[in-house]
């Protein structure tokens, strides 16, 4: 339904054409030929069993029975579509696309749909710039959707802002589906202007709209909205495909709905549900993969094999508009996933348009003992196996100017910049672990409370939030951040002044996320782009993770769970989710949309 | 899957926007509510009860409650989304696109996929920028496929060329969503380099390839071949589903295709599949309808009604990149069928684009009793006051300079231009009542035969075929027409060339059907528009096409169909269906492909 530049298939010269039809009847050889495996059609919902696919180029070609210049037996093994993650923001696994490419790639994903709402958050139409840039650079294809709320509200204070102007021209480039998710799903019912302005270009608009029905939905539809991966019961998926809307069931690190959601899809209306991300953790995207979990988790929970393998594919490509991707077909890309079942067991290859981008046939040793399936191997010795098997190519760099020494502060940052006397009239801010929702609470002293502070970076401005937090129980140290969503201003949360400056200075001009304990930078993981992505391989970026987790537990509360803290952190700035957070203009009540 | 420049709905305007929201949401009044009817949730394929349904402008904004500026009490009906004939030749009506559209919405079409192959082998580029004007003018939505094939073959003399060139220019008009019908599919697999050269310029084209499959099918769908409507069996529109082609199910006056195809759909790939006519006379739309005879066939086939409608309405659109078309939900077109059954039982009002088109509440008496009903009603009478209730709108007359007076003779016909000598040694042609399929047969003598004549017409070029026939007995007449596929030639048959040269010189400069008895034109249908399409309303051209008929039952052989003879002598000419055809430069072999 969405319309890009990139949905037709690309090479129709009349020598491509004419080599492709040549090799499907036939009379010559196609380049590669995938022998008798059991081929899945989409299209029936069934297999096509020993069915041998020829490949020319980019594309398939021909199903059936072919010889080719090159030949790899795949009997006994199935021909899956590559699967498509409908909707990620790269961004929350710290990768950059062409690093996030091979992660996935490995899990057997060869198209997503991106949308880049946190870098341009920090860069505005530089990061988009970036991410369409590395992207094309990447071994999978990613499409973009153009951020619709930067900032994300009037009371952010964002690196950039994303004008209607920009929107337009954005949707011009290559690789550009339509208009990324609606956040303020609230202006578009109320017809705000600056909304219905942004709406008025395009006719493709991701959703995002929890819990709302009835005549609100229907008002967020006209603005053109084909989308909703915030579904969070069967009921509200039913009733959003009802009215004509795409779910995207999700399935990510901090929001998992495919349990409850897989329970609205039936052969009647599967074509309007598919699966995605959203938002997942490098180490979860490592381990799991990303939609290749929701295939094995939406089987498990009983959605037939073949059911959840088209939500996977044919149906995310149909949706995003993405032309001959999501089937093994002729004419379709050669996008494709050797695997050993439908449950996607032991993936062997991974194709993206035809080139082998993922080859664990050499590493697995013999044929029908693959690696992942060792039970003997760690979960690091498995990734680091996979990640071998990726086929990299030598695309270059993207050029990272634009989008790196993001963090301005005026100067650097004194014990006196955060200080905050306690006010008993003042609310503190109760973070809950695990949780995005805050409440405000008023205390007699400060005793046991943290300090949070919300630091403006991108402008020099010089504006600090600050406030005592409880919840959270950090003991003799800090940890500060160039991320908080959605401004990605600094964050940073301690016991002490001095450690919260001495983190928030080791973010230096690059941005990152440092933890000091004891009046020490114990750990640091630098964020060069826009402060908020490594460039670094996602091997290594797991690892300087893992260590940042770590150190954080030094400081932290014991058995919780670091990487919720960072969460916690991350969302203390987040504007837009009741009740209380703090921007870098002090603390917000979100209940009555103002600062106090 | 197709995409056009219609695709996108039209008016995004903020103001239109917001005045949709407001509607929605239920600020504002709607402009008109279909109040408490059951409406089709083609997307979960279920009924959603006692529902209303808000219109503003051309477009549904809401179902719920909701109250309008007009409101119509729909209770106890069903609202069904405007049904979709997803290919179909409008010239194979007699009607021009306007009046056609009158005599289908009536039957609760609002969008047709057409293909002008007809005229542009008359006419060329001016042929389908008149049907794009008239289409325009129109009640329904007619999409345009730019014809593939024109001329038909390389043996073929038609009126017109539509070249490359052509195609890529026509391919940029409104309206225009994709390439006709490719028949001539042995070229796409031989690579025919005129072929290649079309197929190069779009990645959307409609498919003609009856029984291909296996890798001849392959190398076809590399063209870029999306559809197909030549499945004749289920076992063969399930390996083109599983292709990625789209069957389109044909139901039409000559090629009844569904009740065998009906068994192909699944519930697994209905998304497949979709409802065409393809070719289908004037009597029996205005008596059955098109799709709505499709979709009530399925059902008593057994197809379950939801699923039914699905192929009719959302499945179409969506084959044919027909956006926000086919569905009853917020931001749609506002094309909607109410009726009293998902059967499509006493359609009582069509709107089109939120406007009535058809409204039989006023001549159909009470509410629950409607006129097509009652038992004592003729089909005439029915479907005259169905015509009465078709809301027309003042249009304006479409120019028709460029195609009218196409009948270009090297002067008047004479007998002897006609007259064939005997001999034994050709092939006497075999035509077969209700088959297109002729035998050439050798005979001794022509005692009994009938003569066959094809003139070229279109560039006064003298060519004329001639030969003697069997199979067809006429008897002390002839009738010619400026009618034969698909170069339109006149084809004239008769018992003697008197006869055949009053009825040839009968069709004038204009064009049409003449039937001669015994010396005297007994009747004539002017065909003005390119020799095939009359500009008579529907009711009309169906009394004089009546008549027609009843003429050539004068001079026929006795019980026999009239009209199958017109059929017979339409496709005497086509070169492309075996064995022996006639072309105006003489016999044709099919087999061999050639001229004898």
């Amino acid at each position: 339904m969405a319309e890009t530049k990139e949905n037709s298939i690309r090479d129709r010269s009349v020598e491509k054409l004419s080599d492709r039809i040549n090799a499907a009847v036939g009379n010559e050889k196609a380049d590669l030929v995938l022998k008798g495996g059991y081929v899945v059609d989409v299209f029936n919902q069934k297999i096509i069993s020993g069915a041998d696919v020829a490949i020319c180029g980019s594309y398939i070609v021909g199903i059936g029975r072919y010889s080719g210049k090159e030949e790899i037996d795949v009997s006994g093994k199935y021909i899956i579509p590559g699967l498509i993650d409908s909707h990620v923001h790269i961004e929350s696994s710290f990768l950059i696309p062409s690093e996030y490419a091979k992660a996935v790639v490995m899990h057997g994903v060869t198209t997503i749909i991106a949308d880049p709402h946190e870098i341009a958050n920090v860069c505005g139409v530089d990061g988009m710039d970036y991410m369409l840039e590395d992207g094309e650079k990447s071994l999978i294809n990613i499409q973009y959707m153009v951020p619709s709320c930067v900032p994300a509200t009037e009371f952010d204070h964002s690196g950039a802002v994303i004008t209607k102007e920009d929107i337009e021209e954005l949707l011009k480039r290559k690789n550009v589906v339509g208009l990324g998710e609606m956040m303020n799903y609230p202006g578009v019912i109320s017809c705000d202007d600056d909304v219905i302005n942004k709406l008025s270009v395009t006719d493709f608009v991701d959703g995002h709209s929890p819990t709302l029905g009835g005549r609100g939905l229907c008002a967020y539809i006209n603005g053109g909205v084909m989308t909703d991966h915030e579904c969070i019961s069967a009921k509200e998926a039913r009733e959003k495909v009802s009215m004509g809307m795409n779910v995207l069931i999700r399935e990510g690190t901090g929001s998992k709905n495919l349990e409850e959601l897989i329970r609205a899809v039936t052969a009647n209306n599967s074509s309007s549900f598919a699966f995605c991300t959203d938002d997942k953790d490098i180490d979860e995207i490592l381990r799991d993969g990303t939609i290749r979990n929701c295939v094995r988790k939406a089987i498990s929970h009983g959605l037939r094999p073949q059911l959840a393998i088209k939500l996977a594919t044919i149906n995310a490509a149909r949706i995003y508009g993405q032309k001959k991707r999501g089937a093994i077909a002729p004419a379709y890309y050669a996008d494709i996933v050797v695997a050993d079942s439908l449950k996607l067991d032991n993936i062997e290859m991974v194709f993206c348009e035809g080139k082998l981008a993922f080859d664990k046939r050499y590493l697995s040793g013999t044929d029908d003992q693959a690696v992942s399936d060792k039970s003997d191997m760690s979960a690091d010795e498995i990734e680091e196996i996979n990640m071998k098997s990726v086929i990299a190519r030598d695309t270059g760099k993207t050029d990272t100017s634009r989008v790196t020494d993001t963090v301005h502060l005026n100067g650097i940052i004194t014990p006196d910049d955060l200080h905050v006397e306690f006010d008993p009239d003042k609310p503190v801010i109760h973070l809950k672990e695990g949780s995005l929702i805050t409440e405000p609470i008023y205390l007699a002293d400060p005793t046991g409370l943290v300090m949070l502070a919300n630091i403006e970076r991108h402008h020099n401005t010089g504006f600090i939030g600050k406030a005592f937090a409880m919840g959270l129980d950090i003991r003799g140290g800090a940890v500060a951040q160039s991320i908080g969503h959605d401004s990605h201003n600094i964050t940073v949360i301690g016991d002490n002044t001095e450690d919260m400056v001495l983190a928030v200075n080791a973010l230096g001009k690059s941005g990152g996320i440092a933890v000091v304990k004891d009046g020490k930078v114990i750990e640091f993981m630098p964020l060069p782009i826009g402060g908020i992505m490594t460039d670094l391989p996602a091997l290594e970026a797991d690892a300087q993770f893992d260590k940042i987790r770590e150190a954080i537990e030094l400081i932290g509360p014991g058995e919780k769970d670091s990487n919720s803290i960072l969460m916690v952190l991350s969302f203390s700035s987040l504007l837009v989710i009741p009740h209380i957070k703090l921007g870098d203009r002090g603390l917000f009540d979100v209940d009555n949309n103002r600062y106090l």
